[in-house]
Protein backbone atom coordinates (compact mmCIF):
# COMPACT_ATOMS: atom_id res chain seq x y z
CA UNK A 1 0.00 0.00 0.00
CA UNK A 2 0.91 2.96 -0.57
CA UNK A 3 1.99 5.65 1.88
CA UNK A 4 -0.52 8.71 2.01
CA UNK A 5 0.76 11.21 0.41
CA UNK A 6 2.80 14.38 1.38
CA UNK A 7 0.46 18.00 2.47
CA UNK A 8 2.63 20.37 1.19
CA UNK A 9 0.34 23.08 1.68
CA UNK A 10 -3.47 23.26 2.69
CA UNK A 11 -5.86 26.22 3.20
CA UNK A 12 -9.65 25.32 3.35
CA UNK A 13 -9.64 26.15 -0.50
CA UNK A 14 -6.24 24.97 -1.30
CA UNK A 15 -3.66 22.44 -1.38
CA UNK A 16 -0.75 20.73 -2.44
CA UNK A 17 -0.26 17.50 -2.63
CA UNK A 18 3.28 15.42 -3.28
CA UNK A 19 2.99 11.55 -3.77
CA UNK A 20 6.70 10.11 -3.24
CA UNK A 21 5.99 6.05 -3.42
CA UNK A 22 3.51 5.16 -6.35
CA UNK A 23 6.19 3.22 -8.54
CA UNK A 24 7.50 -0.34 -7.14
CA UNK A 25 10.84 -0.37 -5.80
CA UNK A 26 12.03 -2.50 -8.09
CA UNK A 27 15.21 -1.37 -8.83
CA UNK A 28 14.40 -0.58 -12.22
CA UNK A 29 12.44 2.63 -12.72
CA UNK A 30 13.93 5.86 -11.22
CA UNK A 31 11.79 7.11 -8.14
CA UNK A 32 9.18 10.19 -8.96
CA UNK A 33 6.92 12.40 -7.77
CA UNK A 34 3.76 13.37 -8.55
CA UNK A 35 1.97 16.29 -7.46
CA UNK A 36 -1.82 17.05 -7.09
CA UNK A 37 -2.87 20.92 -6.70
CA UNK A 38 -6.67 21.20 -5.50
CA UNK A 39 -8.42 24.71 -5.65
CA UNK A 40 -11.70 25.16 -5.25
CA UNK A 41 -13.14 21.68 -6.50
CA UNK A 42 -11.11 21.89 -9.44
CA UNK A 43 -6.88 20.81 -9.98
CA UNK A 44 -4.14 20.00 -11.45
CA UNK A 45 -1.72 17.01 -11.61
CA UNK A 46 1.78 18.14 -12.12
CA UNK A 47 4.64 15.95 -14.04
CA UNK A 48 2.05 12.71 -13.67
CA UNK A 49 4.59 10.18 -14.57
CA UNK A 50 4.54 6.82 -16.30
CA UNK A 51 1.89 3.92 -16.72
CA UNK A 52 3.04 2.59 -13.51
CA UNK A 53 2.23 5.60 -11.00
CA UNK A 54 -1.29 6.28 -13.24
CA UNK A 55 -3.59 3.83 -11.39
CA UNK A 56 -2.37 5.16 -7.78
CA UNK A 57 -2.19 8.73 -8.46
CA UNK A 58 -6.08 8.61 -9.99
CA UNK A 59 -7.65 7.23 -6.96
CA UNK A 60 -5.70 9.56 -5.01
CA UNK A 61 -7.03 12.60 -7.35
CA UNK A 62 -10.72 11.26 -6.92
CA UNK A 63 -10.59 11.82 -3.04
CA UNK A 64 -10.63 15.57 -3.74
CA UNK A 65 -12.54 15.64 -6.66
CA UNK A 66 -14.61 13.97 -9.49
CA UNK A 67 -11.98 12.87 -12.47
CA UNK A 68 -13.68 15.17 -14.58
CA UNK A 69 -13.31 18.44 -12.90
CA UNK A 70 -9.48 18.14 -13.02
CA UNK A 71 -8.41 20.92 -14.91
CA UNK A 72 -5.24 20.51 -16.48
CA UNK A 73 -1.94 18.15 -16.67
CA UNK A 74 1.18 19.68 -16.54
CA UNK A 75 3.90 18.69 -17.80
CA UNK A 76 7.13 19.85 -17.38
CA UNK A 77 8.98 18.70 -20.18
CA UNK A 78 7.82 15.32 -22.26
CA UNK A 79 10.09 12.62 -20.88
CA UNK A 80 8.49 9.06 -20.21
CA UNK A 81 8.80 9.37 -16.17
CA UNK A 82 6.81 12.90 -16.58
CA UNK A 83 3.71 12.39 -18.70
CA UNK A 84 4.23 8.31 -20.71
CA UNK A 85 0.73 7.93 -19.02
CA UNK A 86 -0.92 10.56 -21.35
CA UNK A 87 -3.45 8.08 -22.88
CA UNK A 88 -4.83 6.98 -19.60
CA UNK A 89 -5.30 10.53 -18.05
CA UNK A 90 -7.00 11.78 -21.18
CA UNK A 91 -9.43 9.07 -21.22
CA UNK A 92 -10.33 9.21 -17.96
CA UNK A 93 -10.53 13.21 -18.03
CA UNK A 94 -11.79 16.40 -19.82
CA UNK A 95 -7.88 17.67 -18.67
CA UNK A 96 -5.81 20.05 -20.93
CA UNK A 97 -2.55 19.01 -21.13
CA UNK A 98 0.02 21.94 -20.54
CA UNK A 99 2.98 21.87 -22.41
CA UNK A 100 5.53 23.25 -24.19
CA UNK A 101 5.24 24.23 -27.84
CA UNK A 102 8.33 22.50 -28.56
CA UNK A 103 6.71 19.06 -27.73
CA UNK A 104 3.16 19.58 -28.65
CA UNK A 105 3.81 17.73 -31.88
CA UNK A 106 5.89 14.78 -30.23
CA UNK A 107 3.10 14.11 -27.45
CA UNK A 108 0.66 12.82 -29.66
CA UNK A 109 2.99 9.78 -30.19
CA UNK A 110 2.20 8.87 -26.72
CA UNK A 111 -1.35 8.41 -27.65
CA UNK A 112 -3.63 6.64 -29.83
CA UNK A 113 -4.48 8.34 -33.05
CA UNK A 114 -6.74 11.46 -32.60
CA UNK A 115 -6.40 11.47 -28.74
CA UNK A 116 -5.00 15.08 -28.32
CA UNK A 117 -7.21 17.29 -30.85
CA UNK A 118 -7.94 20.03 -28.70
CA UNK A 119 -6.36 18.74 -25.49
CA UNK A 120 -3.00 19.97 -25.77
CA UNK A 121 -2.19 23.52 -24.40
CA UNK A 122 0.91 24.78 -26.02
CA UNK A 123 3.19 27.09 -24.07
CA UNK A 124 5.26 29.68 -25.64
CA UNK A 125 8.76 29.71 -24.94
CA UNK A 126 8.00 33.06 -22.24
CA UNK A 127 5.72 31.42 -20.15
CA UNK A 128 2.48 32.90 -18.53
CA UNK A 129 0.33 32.55 -15.61
CA UNK A 130 -2.37 30.05 -15.80
CA UNK A 131 -5.94 30.44 -14.04
CA UNK A 132 -6.44 27.20 -11.84
CA UNK A 133 -9.97 27.60 -9.64
CA UNK A 134 -9.84 30.50 -7.73
CA UNK A 135 -6.03 30.81 -8.13
CA UNK A 136 -3.53 30.73 -10.59
CA UNK A 137 -0.61 28.96 -11.53
CA UNK A 138 2.76 30.89 -12.83
CA UNK A 139 4.80 28.58 -16.03
CA UNK A 140 8.25 29.79 -15.42
CA UNK A 141 10.75 29.39 -18.21
CA UNK A 142 13.13 26.72 -17.85
CA UNK A 143 14.29 25.44 -21.07
CA UNK A 144 17.67 23.50 -21.51
CA UNK A 145 17.15 22.24 -17.53
CA UNK A 146 17.35 19.70 -18.92
CA UNK A 147 14.82 19.97 -22.04
CA UNK A 148 14.99 21.88 -24.58
CA UNK A 149 11.30 23.03 -24.02
CA UNK A 150 10.86 22.88 -20.17
CA UNK A 151 8.75 24.71 -17.37
CA UNK A 152 8.62 25.18 -13.73
CA UNK A 153 5.38 25.85 -12.07
CA UNK A 154 5.30 28.17 -9.03
CA UNK A 155 2.23 28.68 -7.01
CA UNK A 156 1.61 31.95 -5.43
CA UNK A 157 -0.70 30.75 -2.90
CA UNK A 158 1.74 27.89 -1.24
CA UNK A 159 4.79 29.96 -2.40
CA UNK A 160 6.24 26.15 -3.83
CA UNK A 161 8.03 26.19 -7.11
CA UNK A 162 7.39 22.97 -8.58
CA UNK A 163 11.05 22.52 -10.16
CA UNK A 164 10.94 19.36 -12.66
CA UNK A 165 14.21 17.93 -12.60
CA UNK A 166 16.15 20.93 -11.47
CA UNK A 167 17.22 19.79 -7.68
CA UNK A 168 16.32 16.07 -7.82
CA UNK A 169 18.06 14.01 -5.74
CA UNK A 170 18.30 10.34 -6.07
CA UNK A 171 16.20 8.49 -2.99
CA UNK A 172 13.68 6.27 -2.16
CA UNK A 173 10.19 7.32 -1.63
CA UNK A 174 9.81 7.24 2.17
CA UNK A 175 13.38 9.58 1.81
CA UNK A 176 11.63 11.74 -0.21
CA UNK A 177 8.84 12.77 1.97
CA UNK A 178 11.87 14.40 4.40
CA UNK A 179 12.32 17.94 3.73
CA UNK A 180 15.99 19.00 3.09
CA UNK A 181 16.90 22.39 4.94
CA UNK A 182 20.93 21.95 5.53
CA UNK A 183 22.03 22.08 1.36
CA UNK A 184 25.70 20.85 2.10
CA UNK A 185 24.75 17.06 2.98
CA UNK A 186 22.51 16.97 0.22
CA UNK A 187 24.56 17.47 -2.84
CA UNK A 188 26.39 14.44 -2.91
CA UNK A 189 22.89 13.10 -3.77
CA UNK A 190 22.00 15.78 -6.46
CA UNK A 191 25.39 16.42 -7.93
CA UNK A 192 25.80 13.49 -10.84
CA UNK A 193 22.51 13.90 -11.79
CA UNK A 194 22.72 17.49 -12.13
CA UNK A 195 25.99 17.64 -13.92
CA UNK A 196 25.25 15.01 -16.95
CA UNK A 197 21.53 16.41 -17.15
CA UNK A 198 21.83 19.72 -16.88
CA UNK A 199 22.65 21.34 -19.91
CA UNK A 200 24.90 24.38 -19.49
CA UNK A 201 26.16 26.46 -16.15
CA UNK A 202 25.64 29.26 -18.90
CA UNK A 203 21.36 28.35 -18.72
CA UNK A 204 21.97 27.28 -14.65
CA UNK A 205 23.00 31.35 -14.45
CA UNK A 206 20.63 32.56 -16.26
CA UNK A 207 17.53 30.55 -14.47
CA UNK A 208 19.07 31.59 -10.56
CA UNK A 209 19.19 35.30 -11.75
CA UNK A 210 15.28 35.16 -12.54
CA UNK A 211 14.10 32.67 -9.78
CA UNK A 212 16.25 34.68 -6.60
CA UNK A 213 13.04 37.50 -8.14
CA UNK A 214 10.81 34.65 -6.41
CA UNK A 215 9.41 34.50 -2.93
CA UNK A 216 10.13 30.59 -2.64
CA UNK A 217 8.99 28.88 0.53
CA UNK A 218 10.14 25.20 -0.43
CA UNK A 219 11.30 23.61 -4.08
CA UNK A 220 10.17 20.65 -5.06
CA UNK A 221 11.38 18.96 -7.45
CA UNK A 222 10.24 15.81 -9.15
CA UNK A 223 12.52 12.96 -7.87
CA UNK A 224 13.52 13.03 -4.56
CA UNK A 225 13.39 15.49 -1.41
CA UNK A 226 12.16 18.96 -1.41
CA UNK A 227 14.19 21.77 -0.35
CA UNK A 228 13.01 24.01 2.06
CA UNK A 229 13.31 27.64 3.83
CA UNK A 230 15.18 30.51 2.33
CA UNK A 231 18.61 29.10 3.61
CA UNK A 232 18.97 26.32 2.02
CA UNK A 233 17.44 27.36 -1.42
CA UNK A 234 20.23 30.57 -1.48
CA UNK A 235 22.37 27.86 -1.36
CA UNK A 236 21.24 25.66 -3.92
CA UNK A 237 20.82 28.60 -5.84
CA UNK A 238 24.60 29.51 -5.18
CA UNK A 239 25.88 25.82 -5.71
CA UNK A 240 23.55 25.86 -9.46
CA UNK A 241 25.46 29.56 -10.04
CA UNK A 242 29.39 27.48 -9.61
CA UNK A 243 28.46 24.02 -11.34
CA UNK A 244 30.15 23.15 -14.42
CA UNK A 245 27.71 20.74 -16.50
CA UNK A 246 26.73 18.64 -19.79
CA UNK A 247 28.72 20.30 -22.67
CA UNK A 248 30.83 22.28 -20.16
CA UNK A 249 32.58 18.90 -19.47
CA UNK A 250 32.28 17.53 -22.93
CA UNK A 251 35.15 17.76 -25.37
CA UNK A 252 36.55 16.23 -28.07
CA UNK A 253 37.45 13.04 -25.91
CA UNK A 254 33.31 12.20 -26.20
CA UNK A 255 32.88 12.31 -29.59
CA UNK A 256 35.30 9.57 -30.93
CA UNK A 257 34.26 6.99 -33.27
CA UNK A 258 34.00 3.60 -30.67
CA UNK A 259 36.35 0.96 -30.45
CA UNK A 260 34.59 -1.57 -27.73
CA UNK A 261 32.49 -4.27 -28.47
CA UNK A 262 29.32 -4.34 -26.76
CA UNK A 263 28.46 -8.08 -26.79
CA UNK A 264 30.03 -8.41 -23.45
CA UNK A 265 28.03 -5.29 -21.74
CA UNK A 266 24.92 -7.38 -22.98
CA UNK A 267 25.58 -10.52 -20.07
CA UNK A 268 26.02 -7.78 -17.36
CA UNK A 269 23.15 -5.62 -18.33
CA UNK B 1 -2.81 1.52 -46.82
CA UNK B 2 1.04 2.78 -45.99
CA UNK B 3 3.18 2.69 -49.22
CA UNK B 4 5.62 -0.21 -49.32
CA UNK B 5 8.95 0.55 -47.14
CA UNK B 6 11.76 2.13 -49.02
CA UNK B 7 14.56 -0.27 -49.69
CA UNK B 8 17.85 2.29 -48.66
CA UNK B 9 19.90 -0.67 -49.08
CA UNK B 10 19.24 -4.94 -49.94
CA UNK B 11 22.22 -7.98 -50.90
CA UNK B 12 21.50 -10.90 -50.39
CA UNK B 13 21.98 -11.29 -46.73
CA UNK B 14 21.57 -7.78 -45.50
CA UNK B 15 18.78 -4.89 -45.89
CA UNK B 16 17.86 -1.61 -44.68
CA UNK B 17 14.19 -0.71 -44.89
CA UNK B 18 12.52 3.04 -43.85
CA UNK B 19 9.00 3.56 -43.55
CA UNK B 20 7.86 7.00 -43.32
CA UNK B 21 3.76 7.13 -43.30
CA UNK B 22 2.54 4.48 -40.48
CA UNK B 23 1.17 7.47 -38.71
CA UNK B 24 -1.76 9.03 -39.78
CA UNK B 25 -1.11 12.67 -40.58
CA UNK B 26 -3.61 14.26 -38.91
CA UNK B 27 -1.17 17.20 -38.54
CA UNK B 28 -1.57 16.46 -34.36
CA UNK B 29 1.55 14.43 -34.50
CA UNK B 30 5.09 15.17 -36.56
CA UNK B 31 5.91 12.56 -39.48
CA UNK B 32 8.38 10.50 -38.11
CA UNK B 33 10.82 7.22 -39.47
CA UNK B 34 11.43 4.11 -38.39
CA UNK B 35 13.77 1.98 -40.03
CA UNK B 36 14.37 -1.93 -40.35
CA UNK B 37 17.43 -3.51 -40.83
CA UNK B 38 17.62 -7.39 -41.58
CA UNK B 39 20.59 -9.45 -41.35
CA UNK B 40 20.77 -13.46 -42.46
CA UNK B 41 17.37 -13.53 -40.37
CA UNK B 42 17.53 -11.60 -37.98
CA UNK B 43 16.72 -8.02 -37.26
CA UNK B 44 16.89 -4.86 -35.22
CA UNK B 45 14.50 -2.05 -35.40
CA UNK B 46 15.49 1.29 -35.05
CA UNK B 47 13.75 4.28 -33.38
CA UNK B 48 10.55 2.13 -33.26
CA UNK B 49 8.35 5.06 -32.41
CA UNK B 50 5.06 5.68 -30.57
CA UNK B 51 1.57 3.87 -30.18
CA UNK B 52 0.69 5.46 -33.42
CA UNK B 53 3.02 3.47 -35.51
CA UNK B 54 3.53 0.09 -33.78
CA UNK B 55 0.77 -2.08 -35.98
CA UNK B 56 1.72 -1.81 -39.03
CA UNK B 57 5.51 -1.88 -38.06
CA UNK B 58 5.40 -5.17 -36.26
CA UNK B 59 3.35 -6.33 -39.21
CA UNK B 60 6.25 -4.87 -41.91
CA UNK B 61 8.65 -6.35 -39.71
CA UNK B 62 7.18 -10.52 -40.27
CA UNK B 63 7.12 -10.41 -43.95
CA UNK B 64 11.10 -10.96 -43.20
CA UNK B 65 11.25 -12.96 -39.76
CA UNK B 66 9.19 -13.99 -37.10
CA UNK B 67 8.85 -11.71 -33.99
CA UNK B 68 10.77 -13.86 -31.96
CA UNK B 69 14.14 -13.42 -34.24
CA UNK B 70 14.11 -9.71 -33.53
CA UNK B 71 17.43 -8.97 -31.70
CA UNK B 72 17.38 -5.61 -30.78
CA UNK B 73 15.13 -2.24 -30.81
CA UNK B 74 17.96 0.92 -31.00
CA UNK B 75 16.46 3.59 -29.41
CA UNK B 76 19.03 7.09 -30.17
CA UNK B 77 17.20 8.50 -27.00
CA UNK B 78 14.16 8.27 -24.85
CA UNK B 79 11.67 10.73 -27.00
CA UNK B 80 7.93 9.17 -27.03
CA UNK B 81 8.36 10.15 -30.88
CA UNK B 82 11.55 7.22 -30.50
CA UNK B 83 10.25 4.49 -28.32
CA UNK B 84 6.66 5.18 -26.90
CA UNK B 85 5.63 1.64 -28.22
CA UNK B 86 8.11 0.15 -25.86
CA UNK B 87 5.63 -1.76 -24.02
CA UNK B 88 4.09 -3.06 -26.98
CA UNK B 89 7.59 -4.20 -28.37
CA UNK B 90 9.01 -5.98 -25.50
CA UNK B 91 5.44 -7.81 -25.10
CA UNK B 92 5.54 -9.14 -28.67
CA UNK B 93 9.16 -9.97 -29.26
CA UNK B 94 12.45 -10.97 -27.37
CA UNK B 95 14.46 -8.20 -28.26
CA UNK B 96 16.76 -5.74 -26.23
CA UNK B 97 16.48 -1.92 -25.45
CA UNK B 98 19.85 -0.65 -26.68
CA UNK B 99 19.69 2.75 -24.87
CA UNK B 100 22.09 5.28 -23.10
CA UNK B 101 22.51 4.35 -19.77
CA UNK B 102 21.41 7.44 -18.73
CA UNK B 103 18.02 6.51 -20.12
CA UNK B 104 17.96 3.27 -18.86
CA UNK B 105 16.04 3.73 -15.45
CA UNK B 106 13.29 6.31 -17.29
CA UNK B 107 12.60 3.90 -19.79
CA UNK B 108 10.67 1.60 -17.54
CA UNK B 109 7.79 4.13 -16.86
CA UNK B 110 6.97 3.74 -20.37
CA UNK B 111 5.69 -0.26 -19.49
CA UNK B 112 4.11 -1.90 -16.96
CA UNK B 113 6.52 -3.08 -13.53
CA UNK B 114 9.09 -5.29 -14.05
CA UNK B 115 8.40 -5.59 -17.79
CA UNK B 116 12.09 -4.01 -18.67
CA UNK B 117 14.17 -6.52 -16.67
CA UNK B 118 17.08 -8.24 -18.09
CA UNK B 119 15.67 -6.30 -21.88
CA UNK B 120 17.79 -3.25 -21.73
CA UNK B 121 21.56 -2.65 -22.86
CA UNK B 122 22.55 0.80 -21.38
CA UNK B 123 24.85 2.06 -23.52
CA UNK B 124 28.25 3.37 -21.49
CA UNK B 125 28.83 7.53 -23.38
CA UNK B 126 31.46 6.24 -25.34
CA UNK B 127 29.29 3.94 -27.81
CA UNK B 128 30.56 0.87 -29.22
CA UNK B 129 30.34 -2.03 -31.71
CA UNK B 130 26.71 -4.35 -31.52
CA UNK B 131 26.76 -7.29 -33.24
CA UNK B 132 23.69 -8.19 -35.33
CA UNK B 133 23.10 -11.32 -37.38
CA UNK B 134 26.26 -11.45 -39.32
CA UNK B 135 27.11 -7.82 -39.57
CA UNK B 136 27.58 -5.53 -36.84
CA UNK B 137 26.32 -2.08 -36.25
CA UNK B 138 28.50 1.10 -34.61
CA UNK B 139 26.52 3.07 -31.99
CA UNK B 140 28.16 6.56 -32.48
CA UNK B 141 28.25 9.18 -29.93
CA UNK B 142 25.63 12.17 -30.59
CA UNK B 143 25.09 13.30 -26.65
CA UNK B 144 23.64 16.27 -26.82
CA UNK B 145 21.99 16.33 -30.27
CA UNK B 146 19.27 16.53 -28.82
CA UNK B 147 19.20 14.39 -25.92
CA UNK B 148 21.97 14.31 -23.10
CA UNK B 149 21.89 10.40 -23.90
CA UNK B 150 22.03 10.24 -27.24
CA UNK B 151 23.59 7.73 -29.98
CA UNK B 152 23.43 7.26 -33.55
CA UNK B 153 23.85 3.91 -35.52
CA UNK B 154 26.18 3.74 -38.31
CA UNK B 155 25.53 0.21 -40.72
CA UNK B 156 29.51 -0.62 -42.46
CA UNK B 157 27.63 -2.80 -45.16
CA UNK B 158 25.23 -0.34 -46.60
CA UNK B 159 27.37 2.89 -45.48
CA UNK B 160 24.37 4.71 -44.05
CA UNK B 161 24.37 6.84 -40.98
CA UNK B 162 20.98 6.42 -39.12
CA UNK B 163 21.38 9.88 -37.05
CA UNK B 164 18.02 10.16 -35.49
CA UNK B 165 17.01 13.83 -34.41
CA UNK B 166 20.14 15.17 -36.68
CA UNK B 167 18.94 16.13 -40.35
CA UNK B 168 16.02 16.21 -39.69
CA UNK B 169 13.20 17.90 -42.10
CA UNK B 170 9.71 18.81 -41.49
CA UNK B 171 7.66 17.15 -44.89
CA UNK B 172 5.15 14.42 -45.33
CA UNK B 173 5.37 10.95 -45.11
CA UNK B 174 5.43 10.64 -49.44
CA UNK B 175 7.91 13.47 -49.39
CA UNK B 176 10.31 11.78 -46.94
CA UNK B 177 10.69 8.66 -49.62
CA UNK B 178 12.91 11.55 -51.53
CA UNK B 179 16.27 11.53 -51.13
CA UNK B 180 18.52 15.12 -51.16
CA UNK B 181 21.37 15.27 -53.47
CA UNK B 182 21.23 19.27 -53.37
CA UNK B 183 21.28 20.60 -49.36
CA UNK B 184 21.08 24.33 -50.31
CA UNK B 185 17.61 24.15 -51.10
CA UNK B 186 16.55 21.23 -48.45
CA UNK B 187 18.47 23.66 -45.45
CA UNK B 188 15.04 25.84 -45.47
CA UNK B 189 13.04 22.34 -43.72
CA UNK B 190 15.80 21.69 -41.20
CA UNK B 191 16.85 25.28 -40.18
CA UNK B 192 14.25 25.64 -37.53
CA UNK B 193 14.22 22.57 -36.04
CA UNK B 194 17.96 22.53 -35.44
CA UNK B 195 18.08 26.13 -34.17
CA UNK B 196 15.93 25.12 -31.52
CA UNK B 197 16.44 21.38 -30.61
CA UNK B 198 20.25 21.00 -30.97
CA UNK B 199 21.83 21.93 -27.72
CA UNK B 200 24.75 24.19 -29.09
CA UNK B 201 27.24 24.94 -31.75
CA UNK B 202 30.14 23.22 -29.69
CA UNK B 203 28.61 20.00 -29.66
CA UNK B 204 27.81 20.16 -33.00
CA UNK B 205 31.77 20.86 -34.58
CA UNK B 206 32.52 17.91 -32.30
CA UNK B 207 29.97 15.67 -33.88
CA UNK B 208 31.06 16.37 -37.08
CA UNK B 209 35.00 16.28 -36.68
CA UNK B 210 34.15 12.80 -36.02
CA UNK B 211 31.52 11.42 -38.62
CA UNK B 212 33.74 13.44 -41.17
CA UNK B 213 35.98 10.15 -40.59
CA UNK B 214 33.12 7.87 -41.52
CA UNK B 215 32.48 6.32 -44.77
CA UNK B 216 29.00 7.66 -45.39
CA UNK B 217 26.85 7.16 -48.83
CA UNK B 218 23.42 8.09 -46.75
CA UNK B 219 22.16 9.90 -43.90
CA UNK B 220 18.74 8.89 -42.40
CA UNK B 221 16.99 10.95 -40.10
CA UNK B 222 13.84 10.25 -38.27
CA UNK B 223 11.84 12.75 -39.66
CA UNK B 224 11.88 14.10 -42.92
CA UNK B 225 14.12 12.85 -46.19
CA UNK B 226 17.54 11.19 -46.27
CA UNK B 227 20.47 13.01 -47.42
CA UNK B 228 22.18 11.09 -50.32
CA UNK B 229 25.93 11.46 -51.54
CA UNK B 230 29.43 12.94 -51.10
CA UNK B 231 28.18 16.11 -51.87
CA UNK B 232 25.28 16.86 -50.00
CA UNK B 233 26.65 15.33 -47.23
CA UNK B 234 29.65 17.48 -46.76
CA UNK B 235 27.78 20.49 -47.67
CA UNK B 236 25.55 19.08 -44.41
CA UNK B 237 28.44 18.71 -41.81
CA UNK B 238 29.88 22.05 -43.34
CA UNK B 239 26.11 23.88 -42.35
CA UNK B 240 26.09 22.18 -39.23
CA UNK B 241 29.59 23.60 -38.46
CA UNK B 242 28.30 27.28 -38.62
CA UNK B 243 24.61 26.52 -37.33
CA UNK B 244 24.42 28.91 -33.70
CA UNK B 245 21.72 26.95 -31.82
CA UNK B 246 19.88 25.76 -28.46
CA UNK B 247 21.87 27.41 -25.95
CA UNK B 248 23.86 30.01 -28.62
CA UNK B 249 20.84 31.94 -29.09
CA UNK B 250 19.31 31.67 -25.30
CA UNK B 251 19.90 34.91 -23.37
CA UNK B 252 18.13 36.71 -20.12
CA UNK B 253 15.58 37.48 -22.39
CA UNK B 254 14.45 34.18 -22.52
CA UNK B 255 14.52 33.75 -18.25
CA UNK B 256 11.88 36.63 -17.30
CA UNK B 257 9.39 35.66 -14.50
CA UNK B 258 5.96 35.88 -17.38
CA UNK B 259 3.88 38.41 -17.63
CA UNK B 260 1.06 37.49 -20.01
CA UNK B 261 -2.19 35.53 -18.96
CA UNK B 262 -2.29 32.39 -21.22
CA UNK B 263 -6.30 31.96 -21.06
CA UNK B 264 -6.70 33.14 -23.93
CA UNK B 265 -4.09 30.86 -26.01
CA UNK B 266 -6.78 28.10 -24.54
CA UNK B 267 -9.04 29.23 -27.29
CA UNK B 268 -6.37 28.91 -29.96
CA UNK B 269 -4.57 25.58 -28.89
Amino acid sequence: MPLTPLELYRDKRHACLMFTDLIEEDGLAVQANQFLIVDNGTGAILDPGGTLAFNELFMGMTRHFPPHQLSYLLASHADPDIIASLDRWLTSTRATLVISRVWERFVPHFTKVGKTENRILAVPDAGGHLPLGQSELVLLPAHFMHSEGNFHFYDPLSRILFSGDLGVSMTSGPEARVPVTDLASHIPRMEGFHRRYMVSNKILRLWTRMARGLDIALIAPQHGAPIMGKRAINDFFDWLDGLACGIDLFDERAYQLPTERLQALRQSA
